[in-house]
């Protein structure tokens, strides 16, 4: 059984802080985005990746020099061929390599021995196809090590900066790509060409757009970290396939959050198959996804589920910086948009309050006499006729005290200079979400592009219209507000610790090998050393023994098979339940050993454990998974037959503080219940919160051994709260 | 307590069938939409309205004459201005009327006794805003009727028809509108802007797109019908802010559902305060707006909340017509978005097949090496190098016999002759998807415009690509997939029925008055007669005849009020349970009498309703509300705390068949629960639909004279279903 070199028992584990060092540094990276010379390798006229690449630089107004390198040499691009890096005569500051796998460990051999700390490698043929490739990524990887190179890629697709003119992503003829505030980064170069293609069609201003592909050295991590101290972003979109070193992604993400800017991430994978973790209950209810949204909502990231949402969230954020609470006001000349605002508030966990007196007396001033001034506030056709009057409402709503952010939707291309609605409106209407003393943005009502003047007239007023239409706009405001939620809590349930406590040590009793599945028995020591309460039992020998503990409860009695072979003990016919007297107790004692011995082949086992019947209550499951890589996280669900049905289950990463197990408990469904609905006898949540945080932290503290534990049922009634059953596994 | 006027009692309401007649027919609309002249009133060129108007029908090449009418006489662009319809000299086909409210009347009736039988009022001051402009509506509504003339407005801004090129509706500058197989029709002038605009910025096709304002005499639902019948239609979206005959609406939908047209609705107004409905539960259960779903439902309509989504489902269909199931695959050249495509699957209801044998082996003599033939598929970058490629394994995947639908995930712009990426792939995958058994769409993977060139393409080939990003695309592949499995139902699932039963003679004993609240005694009578199981009870007028009557059924019972004026007796101490022995039994019966004396004013009393206590099982709330203008609603909950805390509930609009029941009950949530989960014993579902069923008759039998009724708990235990309360309220 025991599979592990470690040496279990007396020491225990020492849990490491995470690591937290980025692959490649942050002035590296600075560098790689804004090199003053770049060369081309494998440039070719007849290349459409080459042609695309010179038009981008070309096209955004690059001002450094531009090397095309091919070993066959002649011309491409109206430029003589240099033969290799070397014949260029200087060393350029990047090399952007599109040949073909084989030959591009020459090409960053040559330019990392001149002295070119910054790669782009386009081509595939690496890691992504198998052993061979991956090979010969790893030389490449190599000789970057050695020569302290950052190299983007393989695989990608390269990075746009537009803020310094240099664009190294291969672009179609279109829209300009303009400057602004969004650092984007993304494991698929596909999913970076989307970001390009809505940020351009929409007039998103980006401050960053990275693809890593096969992460050679350069990984989501390492330019996350870097956006984290870049002056010009001030949110950070993130596209994930696979994080590589989790402690790290953890630790950028809380230093994003220190520095007061958003991460907001799209993470794929959730279908991916299983969880990792086998036990019974909790794996299935923490799976790998599970996992990996609990550590993300711990790190303070806000996970969205599409590319349009990641982007507009983002862009939202630009405009509205933090949102103090979900009291929302909505501004609009269209009922149908009104409408449209008021019904979809209540599934974003959005509230319109309702305007104060003077906001009232204020927008009855301003506005026509048949419209009704209410949130969502329909100002009315009117407001097209008269400029300067949606500006007016617009401040008048911003300004009251109960309004946390106001939402203008409205088509910024009406406010072109040749439109009906002109440029006075939305002069009027820009001033007032400026002087506003909380956040005001602009949405159009759905998305779609907007003209060439518009276009113009946004720039030129700094317009803080938003990308995505109404439906995502408000979806994003939801999302901003929870997360400027998070930045003001107490300490405690904001930060993750980056020092884990030192475990306590293990009594003797519980230094028996730290493998596979402990019984009952055992599991119940380490619960009760943790500070854990478990209902009272007695391990009993023979039926005899059992029906004289049962006589010590003076009440009935559960008995239970105690063997580690039975993992289910229920359904291998191991568990009597209410016996009282000592004959039921005998006859129950040779039942469940009877059960054990008819298994095939017959269970091992070490007596019955005699505990007292409890009154009903409610069931909890709850239970602590440990992912290799992202660690514990706890799962909190209503037990029995309803965790199964309902599926109502909450997840936290640890460790946390008890107001993040508070908050667990209160966002199940069956909250209210467990709580005492209709005048019903509740739990004490006090009292709860602390059982499940000495649970937690005992998880916690048995470090990297522990692969599950749960209490599977955690009794709660009114006046006591005790595990009834429970289990642990081990990773060895 | 009589408040209404029927004579209640022996006779029963007959219910009528619905109004299906329209408003204004599909021949006169057929006008409306495609007038040979227009005469423009208010023309002038200091009207930006007027300018765009005219712009509107110049840009689309209306081939029709156009007149300028304005009093004032003088000259618009560039032609002479009429002073009034009489003086054009011939009778346009339609005026659109952009005067003030107050001239409208004139210009209306001018044109109308001229014989002009169509116009557009595009001026707002109507109905909209109080009484007075409703007054003017209303005389402009009377011409219309002794004129046999169809208006769309007032407060409207007018349609497009680009198939026949003639657009009243003001545009801005931008892309051209081009002519589809989408019908649109919206109560909102904004959101049919919003329409065009997207249809524009996205090119998709319209076959037409109509505002119909104050629904002067022109409904949503009268253009909804003519779409049934317009033959360049072939899906129907509408915006709806509020129906004004829920009947014909009805009516028009099974119409366009019998002439295999889908029916996409938005439908705001779901945040509206409260149900109409007043009877404690079902009325908390069975909102407006669910109300209003229900009847969506029952209608075949697809329903959606947002625009993007609106349009998105239209053009979806238009491209891929009835999907066969939920199996879908996916292709793509991008890992990022086969794990999206596989990612969202799950929670849209969608199910990818595995491929099968003869798919994988095609598909591996297709795709290079490393490339996993898998579903979703990443056809691998290699597709763009290799035209051919991607085509050949999108027919591949399209031909196997477990995929309904497959959506090829990509960028239509890579395909322009100029890219990387050219005609060639476009060109086979487009044959590809003509070519195969089943639909096939494409998809940009996030949404965004086209290049010129691609939109030229995708025009010359018709490629079937949908509006939206994948994120709506696939959205819009479940709702199909919903659609079209309800278009396979065996009728009596499907269809409404026209004329609801007469109903049953109410014996006499049941001809007391229909006002208020029935006492659970008359209920209880209600009930039976309509053949649904009730628990036994018997109605003792003093504390000895109570105690009698629990000796005779001999276990213990329940002791309850019986009062008119007690709607909660629970909570007013109305109901003592678990009594045996006379002794406890008087003691019970004087305790719920003594409660009844303490009310202020005290309670009016008719005795005591004695029953048996039954086992402990699920409970239901069970209950129907008759909504005035939708008509009656079926609900069914859980009962009693999980009804409240869990919100789990299903509604289906009445009347209905045994087979909606049953889909009813299974869509709870814990209907595991009730049906026997994990070998717990579980509720005969053939009778609880036959008990539900009966209730359902019952309800749709009192016709409009019912409010609600409801059975609160229907107790439901392995081998016994019956209601152990009920209450009915009246409307009069």
């Amino acid at each position: 059984m025991m599979t592990s070199d470690r040496q279990p028992g007396a020491n225990g584990p020492v849990v490491t802080a995470p690591v937290v060092t980025a692959t490649v540094g942050r002035e590296r990276l600075r560098r790689l985005f804004a090199p003053r010379s770049v060369a081309i390798i494998g440039a070719s006229d007849r290349s459409s990746w080459s042609h695309r690449i010179r038009a981008a630089l070309v096209n955004v107004g690059y001002d450094g020099e531009i090397f095309y390198v091919n070993p066959r040499g002649g011309t491409a691009h109206g430029a003589v061929l240099h033969r290799s890096v070397g014949e260029i005569g200087q060393v350029p500051d990047l090399v952007y390599v599109m040949t073909a796998a084989n030959a591009s460990l020459t090409a960053i051999s040559e330019a990392a021995q001149l002295g070119t700390k910054s790669a782009i490698i386009l081509s595939s043929g690496f890691a992504e196809t198998g052993p061979e490739g991956l090979a010969a990524q790893e030389r490449i990887a190599n000789v970057a090590r050695r020569h302290d190179m950052a190299i983007l890629g393989p695989n990608t697709l390269g990075f746009a900066n537009p803020a310094q003119r240099v664009v190294l992503m291969p672009m179609q003829a279109g829209e300009e790509l303009t400057a602004g505030a969004i650092g984007v980064v993304s494991q698929s170069g596909n999913m970076a060409v989307q970001v390009m293609n809505m940020a351009r069609a929409f007039d998103v201003g980006l401050s960053l757009l990275a693809s890593t592909g096969n992460e050679l050295n350069v990984t989501a991590t390492d330019v996350l970290d870097y956006l984290v101290a870049d002056e010009a972003t001030r949110v950070i979109a993130v596209f994930l396939e696979a994080v590589t070193n989790p402690p790290a992604f953890r630790a950028a993400c809380q230093r994003a959050r220190q520095a007061g800017k958003p991460v907001v991430v799209l993470k794929v994978g959730r279908s991916e198959a299983g969880a990792r973790a086998a036990l019974a209950h909790t794996g299935a209810l923490v799976g790998d996804d599970a996992i990996v949204s609990a550590v993300l909502a711990a790190s303070g990231v806000i996970r969205v589920d599409s590319m349009e949402d990641l982007l507009t969230t983002a862009d939202a954020f630009v405009r509205s910086g933090p949102i103090g609470g979900r009291n929302l006001a909505v501004v609009t000349i269209s009922g149908g948009a009104c409408d449209l605002a008021a019904d979809s508030a209540d599934s974003l966990g959005l509230r319109y309050p309702p305007f104060g007196a003077a906001t009232l007396d204020r927008l009855r001033e301003i506005l026509p006499a048949y419209a009704t001034p209410q949130n969502p506030l329909d100002a009315t056709g009117a407001a097209v006729a008269d400029a300067p009057l949606f500006g007016a409402a617009l401040a008048a709503v911003a300004a009251d005290p109960a309004v946390d952010v106001t939402v203008a939707i409205g088509e910024i291309e009406h406010h072109a200079p040749d439109s009906a609605w002109g440029l006075d409106s939305i002069t009027a209407m820009t001033a007032a979400a400026r002087q506003a003393p909380r956040p005001v943005i602009f949405a159009n009502t759905t998305i779609h592009t907007i003209t060439a003047g518009a276009r113009t007239v946004r720039h030129d007023l700094d317009v803080p219209s938003v990308f995505g239409g109404m439906d995502r706009v408000l979806a994003a405001v939801a999302r901003i507000a929870d997360w400027s939620a998070g930045t003001t809590l107490p300490p405690a349930r904001l930060t993750l610790p980056t020092v884990v406590p030192r475990p306590r040590q293990l009594p003797p009793d519980l230094a028996q090998p730290r493998t596979g599945t402990w019984s009952e028995v055992a599991t119940r020591s380490l619960l009760e050393y943790g500070g854990v309460p478990v209902v009272s039992a007695i391990l009993a020998r023979s039926p005899e023994e059992a029906a004289t503990a049962a006589e010590s409860f003076g009440t009935s009695v559960v008995v239970k098979i105690v063997s580690p072979d039975l993992m289910h003990k229920t359904e291998a016919g191991g568990v009597v339940l209410n016996r009282s007297g000592r004959a039921e107790v005998i006859e129950a004692a040779r039942r469940v050993l009877a059960a054990a011995t008819a298994q095939v082949p017959p269970a091992r086992t070490d007596g019955v454990l005699v505990s007292p019947m409890r009154p009903d209550g409610h069931d909890l499951l709850v239970g602590v998974v440990r992912d290799p890589d992202w660690g514990p996280v706890l799962a909190v669900a209503m037990g029995g037959i309803w965790a199964e049905v309902l599926k109502d289950v909450s997840r936290v990463a640890l460790p946390c503080s008890p107001d993040a197990i508070e908050a667990a408990v209160r966002a199940l469904r069956c909250a209210p219940i467990l709580l005492g609905a209709r005048g019903l006898p509740g739990a004490n949540m006090a009292r709860l919160v602390d059982v499940i945080a000495a649970f937690a932290d005992l998880a916690v503290s048995l470090g990297e051994d522990l692969r599950a534990i749960e209490m599977n049922p955690l009794r709660v009634t009114a006046d006591r709260i005790e595990a009834l059953d429970a289990t642990v596994q081990w990773t060895g």
